[in-house]
């Protein structure tokens, strides 16, 4: 258990110590450390709710105080059964532990001692201060739905109050951001019972956004040499069973029947782009290939499970499969990382740190593919992260026994990380479909297969964006780039003139027409996070020049319409 | 019956009656007149093939001779199983005649009798003269596969040797031109047994075709007021339940299990898109909204039925919805209408038709929505192809029950048909799903439905244009646009030169380096019907000029690369 974590887990026995204190009748089960915090579980008398919360948490920090010390127990069997002879919850664990043959453990601070294997902080008094209650929720004991509904209460803790702030902030500041909340405020997609849970529509505005995402990928990776192709979404199930999906991957769709075949809705396009390249045989001059698709696949995730645009049954991946020849593994996995730092680039993602899974390199025989192959791969890895200065780290032993790989984690502006993408080297799968080119001594070879996605999921990437822009889009991503706000009617027509020239010059816009205030526009405009408006009075209706203001509140001044128009688009042009 | 059926079921006759007379044996069953022509099925006593075609059609020719008129004769039951003992087919079709009480009649020509319910020409001899035996092929008895197989012969006649001829180079040509085979030698699309029949896969040549056709869509549909949406692939079946899709639509794929819940592949947009409009509540001010994707549906067709790209599994739509006030009806089906002229245009497809389905005046009841409402649109679909002098035709009583259509069929370069728009106007679906909009008043009303779709099938329509244009597609859809060919080794520093040129200025190209002579690759890249190839030799090394040829075979001499580029862009830019 690292240093965050034991702390948390301290933190979770203080909890369990006030809320007894509390509520000497409450029962409590288990209170693990967790990411960003941790969770405790009890048996409640009667219900408590998140009011109750600041009560529970005076009491903690009273009882921190007489804690100087955790101190470990080992206990018997007995012991252990009579201690805990009320709470039908711990004795269950007593006697798991016990069948399993594990030492029982008592952890004991301020005479508040709670069965436990340990992992604390060595002077609780000191160090659990900067802890904050969270939230109650209802969850069922050991997560099955056939035992009793618990009481959970979520808390967290960190070593310093500018790490506790910085984190309520992050969290409060992603309750405002929340992509689902501004998703139906500004109009980008919505979920519709009738079509089902996790299948996303996209309304015009939301799809505006995803087809400037979906087409600047394709620009760019075209640059890169990339080409894009076109599959289906669903395939003969032997597809997957072929590639071995369909045996091991666990998110697969159930399958439907048409005439005498099993069909599948795809769940990624691997096998799919195989076909293609199957389509007919292949040199080493042809190579390296590189299929490109912005396919939409089709995942089985638990209705629970399924989270905003988060997590969705229905994604579009930006994927890529790259055939290569061994020996031009390096400069393929530096272009790649290439690819994925100029995209993040692009959407004002500066930071980010890499995860490259490699070998057990005292187990090498459990892996696929040449050794020397291997080992050319991880050390590309490494060098190309090296060389443009991304933090990283190894995971040795954590490559798949197919093939090394790089899992690069951005930072959004509120400083949380999301892992976006995955450079996965495979030397399995070109087996599976016995994918084959001619060398230059006219031998056939088997190519490496690089599978290459950058953003991952395009609505996940939306819901990420949403959140790290709050809304307010870069120029060329906002479904709105100019509102048009006459003050009253008799600015109508000038009002249109300006559209008219929006539109010619392919600008999205919008007049506001109603009948309200101008002041009611600018603030309408402003929620609807609209990059520009443009105000049209008498003396705008008179000249050439309009009034410009931004989003931001800032008066930009009077400016030529023309001038307006030429920035923007050259703005738009360079994604900003 | 009209002339040109009565022409060739005259022909089948004559077939039957020549058949008859080489192959004394052989038991004659039925020979009707077809779209393009006719067939007559026979059991032969031993197989026949192609090669026995001229010696039918020879003595075809030969009897035509001897048939001034047809004579009809009533004969009774006892005659007709008299006359046919030895044939059990026409034995089984009298039975069936007698059965339901229909007269019994034979038709005779030049002493050739033979059981039929008549439609013949008045005189034979004198028009039976511009035929043609196509083909042979097997087909069961009454099209049932647990009867016996019998052998079909394939005709055609027609009024004139001219139409024949026409008819017979059309034929010609689309076999050369036949999307199957040029889609195989351009690298554009493929089909997998892996992934199953109907379903395509676009290799990256074919996928830049798609792309291009899609973007291109996407823009002029913008610039005509569309909006783009984006809704998956599935859905719960309730959804096709409410839209009765379920209950009537008899190319819905099989259904899904995910949970408790049944889904399904969509068939069609409608009701997604339904779902976006129901979001949120609409105002007359915003109407018409116009909503489009082009999206992948899935339908079932039988594997028999499959047919290259013409007739698919998976098809992308260029669907789209109006939602329209009533009163704006006009304006929109004015607006349908021109926004299919402008597409066919720039597709270079200048000869269309319409088919306007209106109403059975006679029987008003049996429709849904206002009388008013249905005059208006009849009138304006009329008047929308009148005032454009597009030739069309009316079909009284043609209409659905819930709204008057337009269908427009398109002649491509062999002058072959192919319906491709069709304009729906719906009041039903509006009232399964309870659309709504506020009017002028504040009152509640039902938006009518206009489905819009101009091209239907992407892949279908891409079928259409690889014959229409016999793979030499305009410039802008080229999947290569130009292919530079450097006539020896030392001139590969000046191809990649040009080539970077070329890609800094988005025009897609290949470099043909390989070891062969500049006619070779002249030939090669004629045969992959580039638009133009810049031939590079030591002259063109030294300077700023280059030598381009087009795929037609023209030199178009020397000229310098930035006029060349610009010229292509201007040309690409206009859809040339």
């Amino acid at each position: 258990m690292d240093k965050l974590a034991e702390l948390r887990h301290s933190c979770a026995h203080l909890l369990a110590a006030a809320v007894m204190d509390l509520y000497p009748k409450a029962k409590r089960t288990i209170g693990p450390p967790i990411d960003n915090g941790f969770y405790y579980d009890f048996e409640f008398p009667s219900p408590i709710s998140t009011s109750d919360l600041t009560r529970i948490e005076e009491k903690m920090r009273e009882l921190a105080k007489s804690w100087p010390v955790f101190v470990r127990h080992e206990v018997s069997l007995d012991d252990a059964r009579l201690e805990n002879k009320d709470n039908p919850y711990k004795l269950e664990l007593i006697d798991e532990f016990s069948k399993k043959g594990e030492k029982i453990t008592v952890y004991e601070a301020g005479g508040f001692r709670d069965l436990c294997r340990g992992g604390h902080v060595a002077d609780p008094s000191r160090v659990l201060k900067h802890f904050k209650l969270l939230s109650v929720a209802g969850a069922y004991w050991r997560g099955d739905e056939k035992n009793k509904m618990l009481t959970r209460i979520y808390g967290t803790c960190f070593p310093t109050k500018e790490a506790l702030d910085k984190y309520l902030w992050q969290q409060e500041e992603a309750k405002k951001r929340d992509h689902r909340k501004l998703g139906k405020e500004l109009g980008l997609f919505l979920f519709s019972t009738s079509v089902g849970p996790g299948l996303p529509l996209f309304a015009p505005k939301g799809a505006v956004i995803r087809s400037e995402i979906e087409a600047y990928l394709k620009k760019i990776k075209e640059k890169y040499g990339l080409t894009f192709v076109w599959t289906p979404h669903i395939a003969r199930s032997q597809l997957y069973i072929q590639s071995k999906h369909w045996q091991k991957y666990d998110a697969m769709m159930p399958a439907l029947r048409i005439e005498d075949d099993e069909y599948t809705l795809k769940p990624m396009n691997c096998p799919h782009h195989f076909q293609i390249y199957l389509m007919s045989p292949h040199s080493y001059k042809e190579l390296p290939i590189r299929y490109a698709e912005n396919a939409t696949v089709y995942r089985y995730e638990k209705s629970g499970e399924i989270n905003g645009l988060f997590r969705v049954r229905s994604l579009t991946q930006d994927d890529s499969h790259w055939f290569v020849q061994s020996e031009n593994l390096p400069e393929e996995i530096d272009k790649a990382i290439d690819l994925a730092q100029q995209i993040f680039k692009t959407f004002q993602l500066p930071n980010y740190r890499a995860r490259i899974s490699i070998r057990d390199k005292g187990n090498k025989d459990k892996y696929l593919g040449e050794d020397r192959v291997w080992d050319i791969a991880e050390k590309e890895l490494v060098k190309a992260v090296e060389k443009r200065k991304i933090k990283y780290e190894l995971g040795e032993g954590e490559a798949a026994f197919y093939g090394p790989k790089i899992d690069i984690m951005v930072e959004d502006s509120l400083g949380r990380e999301w892992q976006l993408t995955t450079i996965q080297l495979d030397f399995n799968q070109p087996k599976n479909f016995d994918l084959a080119y001619t060398d230059k001594n006219g031998e056939k070879k088997q190519p490496a297969v690089l599978h290459v996605a950058i953003l991952g999921s395009i609505e996940r990437f939306m819901a990420i964006l949403i959140e790290h822009f709050a809304g307010a889009f870069p120029l060329w991503l906002s479904p709105v780039q100019v509102k048009i706000l006459p003050i009253s009617e008799k600015h109508a027509g000038c009002a249109k003139e300006i559209a008219l020239a929006l539109k010619k010059n392919g600008i999205r816009h919008e007049v506001d027409e109603a009948n309200k205030t101008v002041g009611y526009k600018i603030r309408e405009s402003t929620l609807q996070k609209v990059p520009y408006m443009i105000i049209i009075g008498d003396k705008e209706s008179q000249s050439a020049s309009i009034s410009v203001r931004s989003r931001d509140g800032k008066d930009l001044g009077v400016m030529e319409i023309t001038a307006f128009i030429s920035k923007l688009k050259e703005n738009i042009e360079t994604y900003q």
